[in-house]
């Protein structure tokens, strides 16, 4: 385990960024913050994971050409719209969004990355944006990463950053971010967007393949409401300013580094279940004991996304019926008779039957905010962990009355 | 399309069986029915379907094994209890529950199917099941069906039972049924039960075909709350008392009885989403265009299980972009812009973007107590049909605050 140290400024944190968000009127009729610009004074090395839904929106299928390319050094944010299901319009408006960043800083529209995220179907009202680029343009600063944080944001409560100091043997490097999530609404559909920066030296590809493994165990294993959007997307820049030398796939300043991102990624992921749409828990989902990783993956993703664990979670209910039931639709062969269940570190199931315990002491820690449901489902190797929020009422308001 | 028609009785409606329903005191602190059985006077062909869930309940697991076997004459239901998580003794009470009911009524206990559904983990009362099959083989009638239908019930707020009259070449025949779902809980976890009798002669294999069928586009085309329980099964027992001959696979008799099947599983589907737990909405999800039938099936799927469409649904949200957002991360291949949606008659979405369509008119159309979402993905001949429940307050309530 590396030993980071948490450090202040988010996305700014790291040497040679610069971050900003500005209010430009694209959340129809609120003074909130509504754009945000993350720049790299020098060109970047970039990398991104995007949604793989079919309906993929024009600025996260721009935002993955360029980070296929390899390089950038800014990335775009609006909320309030989210520029998908718009057509060839919706393209067109990416496009010029980019070339608006790219004017206003003096870059190649091919170095800046858009990301939108809000309302859909609705075409990007291009002049607000316009003032939005000016905005950003104009603000940039190194304070500016909670600003950014906030411009970002839709359903979420609160601002997602934090940095990390990472002591590698060549230097120390820092790792920055910003996100939000919430669930996938907001209000048609909000979605996750991250953006990592950092001042490490790194290629492209092994940048691309340390993020990919990173959003594996930490974006990819949270569950507020189970739907993907059109417009998730992760964004990593590398601009080596912190002068530490490139990091050699294979090394272990290199492993080091991936750890590092990995932290980062697990902690965002972490608060957006936290801060997930109507969420009163945080529970966390740890299988151990299947035959591979795969496996115990997809028994925590079933429990995870149980509408019926998820409810249970917010009436407290130590429903381990609901549990083993979940885990026992995933696909996964186990034997019933070898499956355990602990509340944090109370066995509430053993072997396939109920444990001996006392419901009162297991109610007592469904109260508070934060719990593990620990499954054991036999000898093997296979362990996997997933995060998940609670299914409350204030959920379902959320996503059914926002209209009225 | 075979011309039935809707006849009285449920199971009984078909030539020789009869049905009760008893209360035994099984439902903790409650005077109402928990104990149905159903028989048929001569001895049948027996074919099912059971869950996958691997805590396949006990029951579950003798009852598959003596529809395997393709022949029965009785069915005994308990709610209030589902004998499931409970080890070596649940397998050995379900065994004792056959032998009983065998006892009562001059059979083996390998001609006896068992079922049980209601609380997980808690061993089968077995005094008060001795005493319920006694008095379901005392109360045996022609009229038992509404009685064995209430009897099954859990969570559910009505009995479900309905009978066809099949006119077959061969001579008229019937199709009765009972059957039980809402969702999968009370208070632990409740259980989607059908069980369906006919007077035709059909041979094992056949017969277990055809329900394998029949239930594919049925029951597994139903969401509620997309949890599968330890305990889902559907049993017919087919007795060839109507006098007709044997139904010879491949001929229009026997297709017009598949015909049939089809009809009585897919109505009583329908009505166990009718009576899904806080539903206020019945919706029924069509897609076509896509290249196969099981592309289609993914689509409707991923829509009739979406969180956030299913509490559009409830909030009488006209979401297009929810709906296209599930059908996006399908998993199938599809061009988005050939996707247009229709709200009944209304189109929502047309190739990939809004419609040009009042809102009002749309919100109209979602007031009602049941409405239609029709997806067109493409020029594929692939088609298919879920029915869906909205998520709603009650919802959460039923299945979070049920302790409490």
């Amino acid at each position: 385990m590396t030993d980071t140290t948490k450090v202040a400024g988010g996305v700014c944190a790291p040497r040679g960024f610069r971050a900003s968000g500005v209010a430009a009127g694209i959340k129809p009729g609120s003074a909130e913050k509504d754009c945000a610009l993350v720049v790299s004074l020098a060109r970047a090395v970039a990398a991104g994971t995007f949604t793989t839904n079919r309906f993929k929106s024009p600025p996260a299928q721009w935002s993955e050409n360029i980070c296929r390319h390899g390089a950038a050094r800014a990335v775009f944010v609006n909320s309030g719209n989210a520029n998908a299901c718009t057509g060839e319009q919706g393209m067109a408006d990416a496009v010029a969004t980019a070339e608006e960043v790219a004017e206003a800083l003096g870059f190649a529209s091919q170095e800046v990355c858009v990301l939108s995220t809000g309302v859909i179907g609705v075409p990007l009202p291009m002049d607000r944006i316009a003032e939005g680029v000016r905005g950003c343009a104009g603000a940039l600063s190194e304070d500016g990463s909670h600003d950014a944080a906030l411009a970002i944001m839709t359903t979420d409560t609160v601002p997602k950053q934090m940095a990390l100091e990472v002591p590698l043997r060549s230097g120390a490097v820092r790792i920055g971010a910003i996100a939000k999530g919430s669930g996938m609404i907001c209000p048609n559909m909000a979605t996750m967007i991250a953006l990592i920066t950092t001042d490490a030296a790194v290629e492209a590809a092994p940048l691309a393949q340390l993020l990919r493994q990173a959003v594996a165990v930490s974006f990819n294993r949270i569950s507020i409401d189970n739907d993907m959007s059109t417009s998730d997307a992760t964004i990593v820049l590398a601009n080596g300013a912190s002068g530490a030398p490139a990091l050699a796939p294979g090394s272990d300043d290199f492993d080091a580094f991936g750890e590092a991102l990995r932290e980062v990624c697990t902690k965002m992921a972490q608060a957006l279940v936290r801060d997930g749409e109507g969420a009163t828990k945080f529970v966390e989902i740890a299988v151990s004991g299947a035959a591979t990783d795969e496996d115990a993956k997809a028994i925590a993703r079933a429990v995870a996304t149980s509408q019926l664990c998820k409810t249970a979670f917010f009436g407290q209910d130590p429903n381990w019926g609901r549990i083993a039931c979940a885990a026992g639709y995933a696909g996964v062969p186990f034997d019933p008779s070898h499956v355990s269940v602990w509340l944090d570190d109370l066995a509430i199931m053993t072997k396939g039957r109920a444990a001996d315990y006392d419901e009162a002491e297991a109610e007592a820690r469904m109260r508070r905010p934060e719990f593990a449901i620990r499954i054991e489902v036999g000898n093997g190797p296979g362990t996997s962990v997933y995060w998940s929020s609670d299914l409350s009422h204030k959920y379902v308001e959320i996503n059914a009355d926002y209209r009225t």
